[in-house]
C-alpha cells in the first residue's frame, strides 16, 4: 500500500521504522531536504502547508495520513472529496488545529476541560479573571503561543490575535494518554504516562509510564477517552493531554491528532508502541495490545544552550553500557538549542529504581555540537 | 558513519530497521533490484561474489559488513589492506565459507564438533563408517550442500566435490547460541535458543528461548563459546549451531559469521536483539544486554508449496488480533515454495504456553500467491 504521510520529521521517522516489519510503500513530504525521513521512504521536498503541494503529493497515495497537525487541511478535504483516504479525517484536523474549535469540541461533548473564553475581536471586555492562561486560536506548537497572564501587568504583553483564554489550573500531575481507533471503529487505549519534574535537578522532560492514580482518577481519565473516541468521528491515533489538579479533578490540556513525544517510552515499554498502533490505524488492521510490561521513562534529547551546528552526543558510550536503556536518535545532523535530537528509553521493575536511573543517564550526556 | 552491507536480504532489512534509532548511513549491496534493502539504502545492484564489485562497493566505507557469508572474501581482504574495516574480518570470512578449513578450525581450537574426514581427492578411500553427512566444502547454504549418506547404496549418490564427511550425531536436540565480540575484545552471548519440531505436526521451525539445560550441558556450551570468541581473532557476531546428543554431549555442527535465523525471536523475547547486537559490533560500541526477559519464540513464514508470484499473506488479520504476537515480514513481494518471506515472534509466560500460541499461530496462516 502507498502510504503518503504530512511531514518528514522525528515521528514519520520512527513509525516508518517500526512499519519495515510490513510490507508497505512509505512516501513523506517535508520542506526540509535533510529531515528525518527523507533516506527511509520516497521523499518530496516541499510545504505541507501549501494547497497544491498537499493535493499533489496525495492524489495517488492509498491513504494519507500526517506526523505534525499544522498542514493545509483544506487540501487534505479535497484528497477525501477525490476518494483518497485521510488518516485521521480533515474534519478533526480542522478542528484540532484551532484552540477556538477545540475547545468547543469538548464543550459539546461534556469533555471536562478549564473554564475559557473565546478572544476574538468580538467583544472588547475580557471577563476571564486572572490569572489566565492565553493559547493563540492557530500557529500554536511546542510551547509556542501560549502564555499565563498573572497580573494586570502582564495584561500589556496580550497578544492581540484570536485566542483562547484560560482559567490556570492548579496542576498536581501533568498526565497523557494515548487512544487509537481504526475505520472499523475499534478502539484502544495505551497505559496513562506521567510528565514527571523532578525538584531536585529541575529535569522536566521525563515521561514515565505507568502511573499509579486513585480509582476515582482513573474513572475520570476513562470517562474522558471513552467520550473522545466516541465524538471524534475519525479513525486516527490521538495523544489527549491532561491536568490533573490538586482537588482531584481530571482536566483535558489539549489534543494532538497524531503519535506523540509522551508516547515514546511505549517502544520498550509496552507490548506495542504508539508507532505499531498508528501504523494500526492507517491500515484499518485490528488494533494491538497495548500492556505496560515493567516500568518505563523516556527522557528528551534536546540540543544544550550555546551549542549550533554538526550535532555531537557527549556521554552516549557510557549510556550503551547500560542495561535496559534504550537509545533513539533521530537522524537529525545539526543541533540548535532546544531542538529535540532524540530520545532515551529506560526500563525498571519499580518507579523508584526508573527514576534514579532516569537522573543518572540525563547527567551522563549532553547534545552540543 | 557510513556503513556497507554485502547482501540486501532480510538479515540486512532488520539490521538497518533496528539501526534507524542511530545516526548512520547504510549502503548494501545485492543482485536483486528489488532485495528487501533497495529502498531503505543507498542501493547498489551488483555481484557481492565479484573481486571488483565488492572491492569498488567498499573502498568508500568507513566499515563494510556482511549479511550472507558467500561473498568474495579476496576482495574483503584488499579493502582491509586499503584500510577500511571489515567486520568479520576477511579471515574468518574466508574459514567459515570453506567447511574443510571449518572443521580444522574447530579441531585445532579445541572445540568439540563431530569426528570428520576430509574428502579432497588426496585419498581414494572413505574410512568414515556409514552412516555419515557429507557436507559440500564450498557453496551450502540453508540445507543445500548437505546429505546423509546411510546404505552402500547412498554411496553411488555421493557429490564428487571436495567435502567433509561427518559422523552422524544422534540428536536429542538442535541448539543454537549467538555471540558478539567487538573490537575491545568485549564478548556477550544471547541465552540458547531450541529447534522445536512437533512431533504431531511436523512442524520444524519453531525456534524458541529460553531452553531448560542441565547444569552439566550449559558448562559444556558455555565451554564451547568461551573457546570459539577466545579464538575467533576477529570482531563480529556469530550463531554457533549446536547439536545436543542422546548422551548429554554438545556438538558443533557449524558457525555463520552473521546474523542468523536462530536469532530473530530476540527482536521481541530479549533486552536487545540480535540486530542491535550487530550494529554495535560493527561500529565497536559497547555490547548491549542480551537476557531473555520473558519465553519467545518464532517461526519462519516460508511461501508454501504450489504457489509463486505475487504474495499473499492468508490469515494475517486474525493474526494481528493476537496478544505478544509480532508479524515481521521481509519486504518481498514475490513467493516461491520454500523461499523465506517473513516470520512471527510469540511472548508466553511458559514453554507449554508459548508451544499452543506457536501452534495455533502456525494453523492460521499462510503464504499464498
Amino acid at each position: 500500500m502507498k502510504i503518503g504521510i504530512l511531514g518528514g520529521g522525528q515521528l514519520g521517522r520512527m513509525l516508518i521504522q517500526e512499519a519495515l516489519k510490513y510490507d508497505d510503500e512509505f512516501y513523506t513530504l517535508d520542506p526540509a531536504s535533510d529531515a528525518p525521513c527523507h533516506n527511509i521512504s520516497y521523499f518530496t521536498q516541499g510545504n505541507f502547508n501549501d494547497y497544491d503541494t498537499v493535493l499533489e503529493f496525495g492524489k495517488d497515495k492509498d491513504v494519507v495520513t500526517i506526523e505534525i497537525e499544522h498542514v493545509n487541511a483544506d487540501a487534505l478535504a479535497e484528497l477525501e472529496n477525490q476518494g483518497v483516504k485521510v488518516v485521521p479525517n480533515s474534519q478533526i484536523i480542522k478542528t484540532i488545529q484551532q484552540k477556538i474549535l477545540q475547545k468547543k469540541f469538548y464543550e459539546e461533548n461534556n469533555i471536562p476541560s478549564p473554564e475559557f473564553e473565546i478572544m476574538d475581536g468580538s467583544s472588547d471586555e475580557i471577563k476571564m479573571p486572572l490569572p489566565f492562561v492565553q493559547k493563540m486560536n492557530t500557529g500554536g506548537y511546542d510551547g509556542k503561543g501560549v502564555q499565563v497572564i498573572r497580573t494586570n501587568e502582564d495584561m500589556k504583553n496580550l497578544w492581540t490575535q484570536d485566542s483562547v483564554l484560560e482559567k490556570l489550573v492548579d496542576i498536581d500531575k501533568e498526565l497523557s494518554v494515548i487512544v487509537a481507533r481504526n475505520e472499523n471503529g475499534e478502539t484502544q487505549t495505551f497505559p496513562v504516562t506521567e510528565m514527571v519534574a523532578d525538584p531536585k535537578l529541575n529535569l522536566l522532560d521525563f515521561n514515565v509510564c505507568p502511573v499509579h492514580l486513585t480509582e476515582e482518577i482513573e474513572e475520570q481519565i476513562d470517562s474522558i477517552t471513552e467520550k473522545f473516541l466516541a465524538a471524534v468521528n475519525s479513525p486516527g491515533l490521538f495523544a489527549i493531554e491532561l491536568f490533573l489538579d490538586k482537588k482531584g479533578k481530571v482536566w483535558v490540556n489539549e489534543t494532538a491528532p497524531r503519535l506523540h513525544n509522551s508516547g515514546h517510552q511505549s517502544q520498550e515499554g509496552n507490548a506495542n508502541s504508539q508507532f505499531e498502533q498508528m501504523y494500526r490505524v492507517v491500515k484499518n488492521l485490528p488494533l494491538a495490545d497495548t500492556d505496560a510490561i515493567i516500568y518505563s521513562g523516556m527522557l528528551n534529547l534536546v540540543g544544550a544552550e550555546g551549542f549550533s551546528g554538526k550535532v555531537i552526543y557527549e556521554g552516549m558510550e557510557e549510556v550503551l553500557k547500560l542495561p535496559e536503556t534504550y537509545i533513539h536518535l533521530y537522524g537529525k545532523t545539526e543541533t540548535k538549542p532546544g531542538r529535540k535530537m532524540g530520545h532515551i528509553n529506560v526500563l525498571a521493575d519499580s518507579r523508584e529504581e526508573l527514576m534514579e536511573k532516569l537522573i543518572q543517564v540525563k547527567a551522563m550526556v549532553r547534545v552540543i555540537a
